[in-house]
């Protein structure tokens, strides 16, 4: 008690129970609920004295495929530090202050960026973080259509895909929270459209609320090369590439003159314990196609831009989002799993807390 | 003979043998030389009236890898045609006009294009054709370091890697007709340069007569990731690929952050019914890799400020250049096979006529 009455901020600190979903034990292959685990923890809702830190209070936070990267121990270090067992588990989240020792934050402030699946999280450094312009917007969707997943979507199409009006998009997982926004941002280029998912539902959410030109259900066809031929009997002059795997063997065999594949993610092959072998690769000479992997923290100096851009948008209804809300931490494992098993409709997220 | 006399162009068409490679049978697997077969013929040294063909002597004609393509059927148009049985191959070659139906071309003027592995060939529009503008330097080095692989190098190193100084750069098949040029190109840069090759009579011919800094015979070689790593302990910004297999797979396990792989091409895998998987493309996101196939061709309109630059590198030695002349037609079908079982040492070509 004399430790935590020395870290107080002048007046005292006030400590609350905080749960949190911490990584139970690093994954191999599909990764389940019982990997993670909702711990009972405490929270003190001061900052450390003379630190620049906020304390925030999780509102909402994103489950997002690449966090599957970072449940397995890597001998090599990877683009994001691995998970450790034990510690709560970390993503993008909306949220809000409600301790600083920063001067560009103040309690009551509405912010989003990498914070812990819990109820209240310390922030050494907040800097990292946003803060919202548009709370006349549902906060949630600062960790999707208006976040990181929407800003991915943003930069892989118009920065690495450099699209032209007329162009042919393939974009598959699309009615995840980056595809469903790929292949909008495509329409209102001007390109022709299509998007593949796994299941009838999905589908007929792509083609009517999300405007593709045409959608299926890749679980449905026997021969993914053939499919591609009867949708895109021009080719592909565009593959947004977020699953690998056979999809992308089939689209290789499919890519027009100078196509371009921004890679995304490769959500097929994250739980496999040797990822399955790309065959098609030669296609990238004959076809001169380029294919090229971006990570969206490179250019959250972007995010401003994009930010105004996808409100107008948003407001104005030129672009529709739809997300699968998890309600409480309790439910985290099971949405983070949903991600895999393909169970989620539109952006998978947890509402820690709707105040 | 009254059909010969009427397609001579004025003073009647002087009929020579002219033997010819032609491709026995469409090829599965690895090639072998009783894929072709030299045969006898006849060609007329004269062009049909009224046309702009001109006829050629070919004097060097240029085995490359991509010709393995040619000799299979594929149901999909591939990016250049396939052979036909009973034909002629074709490929680049180095030729002396014989006659000429064309203003731009007389009788006498040494070319290089896209000619047959024969004594004469009738080119019915020989504006693809480049004049040689420097005779002085061997003419065999216009269907290498001087024709398309050189040209190859240039656009592939300069044009799609785009590199800067001291970056570190990696070639596979390393000594052949592009490897040897890359690399030598590389250090001209300002670049920190490794080969590998499959003999350790290559290797040393990197090391000494092409200036590479390492190079390593990748048939010694248990664990190619391991033996990267050991070369590029900082990884790899540039690799000029033009094996794909295996090397890749290693490859992408140790390129750096914002690497480029210019895809050459994957000669580990043209002979096989079925390509290797590549089952480390996630690399490509997690070090914002761009991979992007290319093809000379679309280039060969900077062949002339190519030229000029490489016939200064050759003349101050700058560039080394080292080819594998196989001699006479009759040696044609052994020395592209030998571009498959690495027998040849440098650029293999065959000298159809030293004259």
């Amino acid at each position: 008690m004399a430790a935590a009455a020395a870290a107080g901020a002048g007046d005292g600190p006030e400590e609350v129970p905080n749960r949190r979903v911490v990584l139970k034990r690093y994954v191999t292959g599909f990764p389940s609920e019982d990997d993670m685990e909702l711990v009972a923890g405490a929270a003190r809702l001061a900052v450390p004295p003379g630190s620049q830190a906020v304390v925030v209070k999780n509102l909402y936070v994103s489950c997002d495929p690449y966090m599957r990267n970072r449940m397995s121990k890597h001998e090599d270090p990877s683009y994001v530090p691995d998970f450790v067992p034990g510690e709560v588990l970390v993503n993008f989240g909306v949220c809000k202050v409600v301790a600083s020792g920063h001067p560009d934050f103040k309690i009551g402030d509405l912010v989003w960026g990498m914070t812990g699946w819990e109820e209240y999280t310390l922030i050494p450094n907040p800097e990292s973080f946003f803060k919202i312009n548009h709370p006349e917007l549902p906060l949630s969707y600062y960790t999707g259509v208006l976040g990181m997943p929407g800003l991915t979507a943003y930069i892989g199409f118009f920065n690495v895909a450099k699209p032209k009006k007329g162009d042919y998009v393939f974009v598959s997982a699309a009615s995840g929270a980056v595809g469903q926004i790929v292949g909008q941002l495509a329409k209102l280029t001007g390109c022709y459209v299509v998007g593949s998912a796994g299941s009838d539902e999905k589908v007929n959410l792509l083609k009517t609320k999300f405007r593709f030109d045409e959608a299926f259900n890749y679980k449905k066809e026997k021969d993914l090369n053939a499919t591609l031929k009867r949708y895109f009997p021009e080719g592909i002059d565009i593959y947004f590439e977020n699953v690998g795997g056979a999809m992308l063997d089939a689209v290789l065999l499919n890519m027009r003159l100078r196509g371009r594949i921004p890679v995304c993610g490769m959500i097929s092959q994250y739980n496999k314990e040797q990822p399955e072998g790309t065959r098609n690769l030669f296609c990238l000479v004959a076809k001169r196609v380029r294919m090229e992997g971006f990570i969206v923290t490179d250019h959250f100096g972007e995010y401003r831009k994009f930010e105004e851009e996808m409100v107008r948008y948003l407001k104005e209804g030129k672009i529709n989002y739809v997300e699968d809300v998890a309600d409480g931490l309790e439910k985290a494992p099971a949405a983070l799993i949903a991600l895999f098993t393909g169970a989620n409709v539109g952006k998978q997220l947890v509402a820690v807390s709707r105040e």
